[in-house]
């Protein structure tokens, strides 16, 4: 039975993580919200709070890191020890937070108001996230790999995992919100810049990237491309 | 050998929600930055992005929510089966998202300006907060209490987890930052007031709670009582 992926139809969002692991994968999955009808999962006792949720079966997992912890696990994008699991995981909440501030250079008030309602307010948070915390996270990106003892192919150990897909995602979408201020970090990170190419090559994720199933990045997602928050 | 636990020494902050499961536990840990200097660990392979992270033996593992799953799972607070450790730690990751909307209330423009510096815009955030979102996340830990198979002592199965002493922690802190908003909150979800009572009351968790290791609430921590913004 193919897994179901439920997320809105229309943006990449937190979907995207999940999706592009099941991609690598090459799990089959339905997107069932992009199959035209808006159906929902009956959720029983494990209510999620928000999209994406995954059912795999009987089961209903919600919250993006932890699927990708499911995931992971199920389809060896982690690594088997233990302390391998959790030091994946740590990175994958990390680029959870990351996320979310990227969301909020253009919702810093909430999402209830409209971005044109938001704007000045925007310009200031968008500001110091291009110049200090971009940076900062990509830096931490940099000295993990660096310090890998299997080398700086990967974030955690000798194979990719979902950590690596889903930087290269957060690479994509800062260069698509942010394409000033993300060629001046870039520079600084040539192993971030390397693992994102080497994801784009991937042989699953190449074809996934191709194809339709890949929503193109546009306004109504995490990263939005506003001119006037590049600076 | 005790844990070690790194963290801002004068906040509850996130810190906190680990101290809870370690006294929970009866876990013996050195809260290291509270013992009156600031050395740091040797982070070798696994830089943690941010505090808190915790150090046991040789492990250091960072991000509050991975710091649980570790705790709760080598200490009886989490389920043993896997449906139920990733229900566990889905209920986590969505407070984890609520706490940064609590303290986005202060600081939606980002933690390099001062409070002082965003108040207007705090002002329309927090409002948001207080009439949509904190009756909106009460209301699912509301349902997931009455739809427990196990009855509605907890939020997961018949034990406590780390949930649910996370959830202790926000009604605490929601209680002091928005006192009136959550006066009118509290009110419809009397299954979630009375789980906070519950694990109050639990011998390890009150005899903290009385300690001097518990750090008050204050205007430097996530939950800060602004008055303001209290509507």
């Amino acid at each position: 039975m193919p897994y179901e992926l439920y997320y809105w139809p229309s943006i990449q969002g937190r979907g995207e993580f999940v999706r592009l692991a099941l991609e690598e994968a090459g799990a089959p999955y339905v997107d069932i919200w992009r199959e035209g009808s808006m159906r929902d999962v009956d959720f029983g006792e494990h209510p999620s709070f928000a999209p994406p949720y995954l059912k795999d079966g009987k089961k209903i997992i919600g919250q993006t890191a932890n699927i990708l912890l499911y995931l992971g696990e199920k389809h060896g994008l982690h690594p088997k020890s233990e302390a391998g699991r959790l030091w994946t995981h740590q990175i994958q909440l990390t680029i959870a937070d990351l996320v979310v501030e990227a969301h909020d250079t253009h919702h810093p008030l909430g999402g209830d108001f409209y971005y044109e309602d938001q704007k000045p307010e925007s310009l200031r948070r968008a500001k110091l996230f291009r110049e200090s915390r971009i940076p900062k996270f990509l830096d931490w990106f940099e000295t993990i790999l660096a310090r890998n003892p299997k080398g700086d192919g990967f974030l955690v150990g000798a194979r990719v995992s979902t950590a690596d897909l889903s930087l290269f995602q957060v690479v994509e979408g800062l260069s698509y919100a942010f394409p000033k201020a993300m060629k001046r970090a870039a520079a600084k990170v040539p192993r971030v810049v390397a693992l994102r190419d080497r994801v784009a090559a991937r042989p699953r994720i190449k074809a996934y990237l191709k194809s339709e199933r890949r929503i193109p990045f546009n306004e109504d997602g995490i990263f939005r491309r506003y001119p006037e928050l590049d600076g």
